[in-house]
């Protein structure tokens, strides 16, 4: 596929509305939502049609394009409804703020702001493209010409702009001629991978298979994988980093068998503010969301949506600048 | 609930058939097939309606009682079928062996077989009865007056003739008036935890909730747990123990966070013929199991129903012997 063909458009701004490929319906179907107004926007991050931290940033800064405020302070409030939506990726937060800030700075008459910020959304949009751009190079660097690797959630071009993180990586070394086969964890309970990432795999023609996510650690330990690559929701000082529930035995797997394990994301991912993992909010989402296959009815569940990876079992963080180390500084 | 009431019926003999609570069924309906003929016994093995290492060795030994051979050597293939109906779980082979020994030392009459292979089933079935009576005691024993553990699949009645092994512990403990909450790996693909530990956790008042296997990891580090209690399928000589695919996460989380994770099994599910965990089959299931949520149609999936977990990140075996620690002898 040429870079037209590939690259996908998770979220963009058409005709005075953000566009979003619908990914609750993936993939089944490929639907996009035209949203006119902040409260489909906010909707759209909760319930997940448009996620990955990447992506959620790229969508909530759009959303500050689409309020109507008449005073610093409604527009200061309708800023932190957005960064409010998910409360564990910081990239949502980063992003918003971002365009908020550029909106305040581009004027004080209110009228103006829906296109002030819209024009920093579209930099933000524009800015993560060359993010996934040089963080795949970047990776892709790490893959032997041959080989496996595993992978859990979607961190591809559904996660991100259009460009992807850890699965991007894949796709990209896949380009460049790569013979990789992927393993995918199907990552229970809303099944991103068994969705998501096999779609993007299959589009791009790269031999793959879904696993239970309680596979992984026996594939890690007997399928001679070369390296474990995931994405990153929030990202300590310290390299503890926050990522999709599941993340943490496939790190503790991967170290325990000698497989390098790598954590692909941009610097918006990383909370600088934050000393260490224990300082990030983890969101717990609906039981339901567990409860969903109908088996367990009359039973409780628990279901946090993310874990901390402690920074120790992670090889390397394979951002925009390269493959770096903590302490991470600005 | 008295003696009575909480034993369950995972397999007897009744009016000349093998009597099966289809576990396939559960937890919507309580259907009670009743076979009588080999084939049907072996599908009932296959397909999971019967499961749990010791429940199928009481049911292969009760298929044994069904054949109408009229030679040993028939008797013989007959065993052969049962036993290969799946791989990886030693007490089935274990069980038809003893059935078909004790058999042929009964008599040389082919006609008297069928009543002496039942005869000698009935004594496994009773035997393991004794068995988790022993081993949930000495199991209970470690557990705490007030607290919480985490378990994977199913391990209750349900899994053996009726009393358990790792649950068994948990439902005896609760029995004892200790005050336990439980954390259910929903345990992939076919969700024995979510399914059939929860019903069984439900039947008896114990406070419990699921949750994705992925999510074991964290809650082991964030949850104060206690204990992880498993059971296993077949267990080598050095104490490298299969079980249930998920395992060897559980494990390898359990020791990273200082959770003592426990093997609750009977002597027949030790194989001492065989030094290490690398000599056990694994049996690799249907990927359709995995693909089952149809969200990854048109992709390949990978299903090993078992996994091994190394000797060191094991506690303790808890056997009916007590709590015993590797090298195994006879």
């Amino acid at each position: 596929m040429n870079e037209m063909e590939w690259l996908l458009e998770t979220v963009r701004w058409r005709n005075g509305a953000v566009r979003i490929l619908d990914q609750r319906a993936l993939p089944e179907a490929e639907n996009y939502l035209e949203l006119r107004q902040v409260d489909p926007v906010i909707d759209a991050i909760r319930s997940l049609a448009v996620r990955g931290a990447p992506a959620i940033g790229v969508a909530g800064a759009y959303g500050l394009a689409l309020g109507a405020p008449s005073n610093e302070q409604e527009l200061r409030a309708l800023a932190a409804r957005l960064v409010a939506a998910r409360p564990t990726a910081v990239n949502l937060r980063w992003a918003v703020e971002r365009a908020l800030r550029a909106t305040l700075a581009a004027s004080n008459e209110p009228s103006s702001w829906p296109h002030a910020a819209r024009v920093e959304a579209d930099r933000i949009l524009e800015e993560d493209l060359g993010l996934s751009e040089a963080m795949t190079r970047h990776g892709a660097a790490l893959l032997p010409a041959r080989g496996r690797v595993l992978t859990h959630c979607n961190t591809g071009g559904l996660a991100t702009g259009g460009g992807g993180t850890a699965l991007g990586v894949v796709l990209r070394a896949a380009r460049e001629g790569k013979q990789l086969f992927v393993h995918v964890d199907e990552t229970r309970p809303l099944l991103q991978g068994a969705r998501l990432t096999a779609w993007e795999l299959r589009r791009a023609g790269i031999p793959h298979a879904i696993n239970c996510d309680g596979a992984a650690a026996w594939l890690l330990k007997t399928e001679s994988v070369d390296a474990a690559l995931v994405g990153a929701d929030r990202i300590a000082r310290n390299g503890d980093t926050a990522n999709k529930i599941g993340t943490l035995a496939v790190a503790l797997a991967a170290k325990a068998f000698g497989v390098p394990f790598y954590v692909v994301a941009p610097r918006s991912s990383f909370d600088l503010a934050i000393a260490g993992g224990e300082e990030i909010p983890i969101e717990e989402r609906d039981p339901g969301e567990v409860l969903d296959l109908g088996r367990g009815a009359g039973s409780a569940a628990r279901n946090p949506a993310f874990d901390v990876t402690p920074a120790e079992l992670i090889a390397g963080w394979v951002t925009e600048r390269g493959v770096e180390q903590p302490p991470f500084d600005p």
